[in-house]
């Protein structure tokens, strides 16, 4: 199967600690790879991934707090120092372009790639990003400034050729590709071999849905319907539940709920507080919940 | 003896490595603590170190490359969601102001402390800091951009009080400050007792001069002469030696040429070039001239 995974790069929250990196995670779709939000310190996360910073031409900012975007200005002037040529596209809220342009004609002069902005508007989910292996959509969310999540969808692969099949009726190599994608086929006689015998249907595409920083929004359940895996922030635990209202933040048991209403196979939880010493709590409370459900940790990488 | 130390955070340059952290150092004198360059990643470091946070006021920013500063915006903004109210003071070349602060009003919007900039001059060498216990002079330095080192000086403490010879001579206590000061004293019955009777000298004051990035400069040698530390960037080897003077960077060894030449106590190497595996080399070279040579390394304290 292609590749589709998800790296986690850092899954702290606003308070740094030496445990945990801020946010930032790399999505690998058969080698192209897709970041999600950069804190503080991901450009060396990065490097620890082994992940080829060649292969990285997109960035997606959820969101312009701290920890979710101060370590863009570290990543893209070393990229300019390792003398990348390739544009690096970012898609973030509006305000980033005004904030990070003068940073980056200051510090990065002379650099030989351009940084091109695609600001989205996180009121409406939208699609940002295509290619003909994936498409991105923004997921708005609710916290306390403008904030988007993102939906990776894969498209669907064709069939697959049944190759035994297609040398028992002598079937010429021009008409696979029409096979493939789905027609019948008519033997040089009249007969008609019906698609379902000369192909095997390929592997379901799988989706990733990333939700942070976001309050409890239980809607939230039919945008992620059925993905493979969710991402959903999970600061708090249950005795802080009002306090993740009042931040605009969700509780580890209130993503268990959105997963399972949701139906999504697996859960990751993420943006730990930094009051938690570990986050066995967390995910004790996901799991009552929602049993298929993965606490984040730097340089854990999921396989989709 | 009170307390001088020199606290590691990072001793990398430009790109940064999974070994090391890009510059940043802490002064602690006396527990007044002092951040020389912040680069990406500082903040955490400095959680690390354990030293307080609420003991860090004044911060000195060298030169405005992205591994001496990056780590900037973090680190306020950590201290503004930690409550902090009392000023900080960030000493630096003049641009910065300009670039730090769009930054603190999106970011740290609503932090109950203020970040007051002393902009300095880099061409000529000022007095930029003093309290009762040190002074700091900016050291005029030559790199591709508008650089600063900083000079530290203890001021030179009171005699020690010979506590038994006050009782022999039975000085009243008014009268102690004024010998602590130097003053001889006269008995009531018109004796003089010198001063060198009554005191001890307290220990020399200290000094520790932090010189990054630099082209070598011989003539810094007069600048830090006797100087108890000398911290001194040696980004190349030897065989680098073109490309050091290309990048305005020093070698290892002219950093030991030039503690000799200015008979400093200790020379402390540091701002080590990503391409060292690790620093034998750098050290070993420094070392054939100036034996007294220290490789920096994160969470290193050195103690004057």
């Amino acid at each position: 199967m292609e590749k589709f995974e998800v790296n986690i790069l850092g899954c702290g929250s606003a308070l740094p600690t030496t445990r945990h990196y801020p946010s930032s995670q790399v999505v690998n779709i058969r080698e192209k790879l897709f970041m999600i939000d950069c804190g503080e310190g991901s450009q060396t996360q990065l490097r620890r991934s082994r992940l080829k910073f060649s292969r990285l031409n997109h960035i997606f900012i959820s969101h312009l707090h701290g920890d979710h975007c101060f370590g863009l200005i570290g990543l893209l002037s070393t990229f300019g120092l390792l003398g990348r040529t390739a544009s690096m596209h970012i898609y973030s809220p509006a305000e980033l372009e005004t904030l990070l342009q003068p940073q980056l004609d200051f510090f990065c002069k002379g650099i030989d790639y351009k940084v091109v902005f695609h600001p989205f508007d996180t009121n409406v989910s939208s699609l940002i990003y295509k290619d003909r292996s994936v498409s991105i959509h923004t997921i708005p969310l609710q916290h306390r400034i403008a904030c988007c999540g993102f939906l990776f969808r894969e498209k669907p692969t064709p069939n697959h050729i049944i190759r035994d099949m297609i040398d028992f009726y002598d079937i010429p190599t021009f008409a696979i590709n029409a096979i493939k994608n789905g027609e019948d086929y008519t033997l040089p006689d009249g007969t008609v071999i019906p698609n379902s015998r000369l192909t095997c249907p390929s592997a379901p595409p799988r989706s990733y849905a990333y939700c942070s920083d976001t309050i409890y929004l239980p809607r939230l359940a039919d945008t992620v319907r059925g993905v493979d895996l969710l991402y959903h922030e999970a600061t708090f635990a249950n005795s802080e539940s009002a306090r993740a209202k009042e931040t605009f933040h969700t509780t580890a048991a209130q993503a268990a709920q959105l997963a399972k209403d949701g139906a999504v196979k697996r859960l990751l939880i993420g943006h730990y507080s930094a009051r938690y010493e570990d986050e066995s709590t967390l995910l004790k409370e996901a799991r009552e919940i929602f049993p298929e459900t993965i606490a984040a940790k730097e340089n854990l990488c999921i396989a989709l």
